[in-house]
């Protein structure tokens, strides 16, 4: 430790994130990207805005795509946040609403950014253990805490929870804020939207990197009664005026105008994950049921390292998670195109 | 207040950015913008990387990028960060380096995002009063303190320190951080890049906003030892994994490279500043030295108030500041290319 560094700096645990290798040959499922393109609607709009006005700020406000997202949604603006990926809103969220007395609840297995956040605030938290089979129990969450944050579906499992659960938390849990974390909800999970204008403190973020394809443009947004999102206004208005550039806020917009695109894509994501959940089974892995564009999934017999060290000699790169022991034998794959899925399988039948 | 904001919320202080007006007709002199566009080498070659790899994140470390910075300052990469917009970084900077028992420095007429980060981390801070002159005085910064920052050319005054005075206070001040914020440092300041590998204390913020004219890109860059460097990517990578886009990693690869547009643009920018300063100077302004992209100038009779309403009516916006009472009778004007500068003049001439 340098003896320039704040405190906070030395007690750091920094996420890691997957792998983005530099070998474009290898079939990439290792970090829940959409295997589709961009929307044409979107790259076409993208390119016609690379042009002289660069040179000038973007709006600080993203206006203008707020504006698409709440008309999309049938919500007001106000109740819009927008931010450089959802992991910068996720950060805003920590700083802004769950830095409280009471400790911070959320899954012991789980997107593992959220203790880094909390390292980062230094925020008090508790992890609130998975049941047997892996499943959120929202009733352990009934308890003195100062917020509670949740994927749904969660990752790395992908197992959703019913909107009938989630509104059965808000009713019991009134004094915190709720936030879900639906980076994953377009792909055969029940958003929660629909309950923002009734709970005042549930907070609802999403990504364009999944559903939308755009996991390169960095581009995330959130939805809350407007006094949580004031909030996040006044971090983000202390941090960084303008987070979004130009040409993101232009692909966001066209990218929720093209729903046509959208549906497309993630129905054939959808079905692909079934295909391959169907063909897993067979050669004799469980899979987690999910409501994502990844599966969490484990052999009966061989070890996890073991799949993930062969699946990466044949060019195929998926996810493994050491810690906790106990989701140790699995992988997280993602889903990509029916051909991608249909790879996999060969090489798994080939090799195992 | 809301219950649910943690206690920070309240306490904030938020930046204002410059008007980012709609009409795009004014004449928009008050946000420091480039008035040249990007150069073409940079729109061509975003426009190719506008396909289907944005599907994909982006390197979450940038490294071509660093790479190509590195080179072109004769550094190493591991002396490099890169954030979204030199605003990022700063507030990185803050809450990595500038957190300590002893308050941080800067002077009191600065860039005002300076307290409104020390608002967010909970940092100390004290305000170094600017001499007579309106100049930073950095033998007043010899004094207990837990870190100094400031912009060099100062904003919004313009005036430029000398390389020979920040070095006298590197040896002098040892033992805490010394920032220098040179987001305007390219039009006729010296650099203390030069510095980085003698002093281990150093640390120096570069936008690509002004002089490379990608301010609708968002990108920034520091330079330090490594050892602060290694702070500052610990609390991005406790923050968001992939805070730069993969558009505004390449156009900030091809605005390094294409350095004789880069220069033909400052330069001329540089012209078009002297121009002003004349031409004021006829006309009753008292103009301070600016080594900036920007000049700080006040009548010798006339109100700010009144000449910047009058500007706003015939289409010319520049930026005014009423606080401190000070530098309330001066106003901030950006250069822009010649002929803005010549209408600028005939307006005044017209109007005063």
């Amino acid at each position: 430790m340098s003896k320039y560094w704040s405190n906070i700096v030395s007690r750091l645990t920094p996420y890691t994130p997957g792998e983005q290798p530099k070998d474009k040959s290898l079939l990439k499922l290792n970090t829940n990207e959409n295997p589709y393109s961009p929307s044409t609607k979107v790259l076409d709009a993208i390119k016609l805005s690379v042009k002289e006005s660069l040179r000038l700020y973007p709006d600080p406000e993203s206006n203008d795509l707020k504006e698409t997202i709440s008309n999309y949604y049938g919500l007001s603006k106000s109740n819009i946040f927008v931010g450089n990926g959802s992991d910068e809103i996720l950060a805003f969220i920590f700083q802004a609403l769950l830095k409280k007395e009471a400790p911070v609840l959320f899954p012991d297995i789980t997107y593992s950014f959220y203790p880094a956040y909390c390292s980062l605030y230094d925020i008090k938290y508790k992890k609130i253990p998975l049941d047997k089979e892996l499943n959120i129990n929202l009733e352990d969450y009934l308890i003195n805490n100062g917020g509670i944050i949740f994927p749904n579906p969660n990752a790395p499992t992908g197992i959703p929870k019913r909107l009938v659960d989630i509104e059965n938390l808000l009713q019991l849990n009134r004094e915190s804020v709720v936030v879900i974390d639906e980076a994953y909800v377009d792909f055969g999970t029940e958003s929660a939207v629909k309950l923002i204008n009734q709970y005042k403190n549930l907070l609802i973020t999403q990504s364009f990197s999944k559903s939308r394809s755009l996991a390169g443009m960095r581009l995330g947004c959130a939805f809350a009664d407007e006094d949580l999102i004031e909030a996040l206004n006044r971090v983000k208005n202390s941090f960084n005026s303008y987070p979004i550039d130009r040409l993101a806020q232009i692909a966001g917009i066209k990218a929720i105008q093209d729903e046509d695109y959208f549906n497309l894509t993630r129905i054939k994501i959808i079905e692909a994950r079934k295909f391959l959940e169907k063909e897993l089974f067979l050669i004799n892995f469980e899979v987690l049921p999910s409501g994502a564009n990844f599966i969490f999934t484990r052999h009966k017999s061989k070890d996890a390292i073991t799949i993930f060290k062969i699946l990466r000699e044949s060019g195929v790169m998926v996810r493994h998670f050491s810690e906790p022991e106990r989701i140790s034998q699995f992988l997280r794959i993602t889903i990509g195109t029916m051909e991608d899925m249909q790879k996999l399988i060969s090489i798994l039948k080939a090799t195992l």
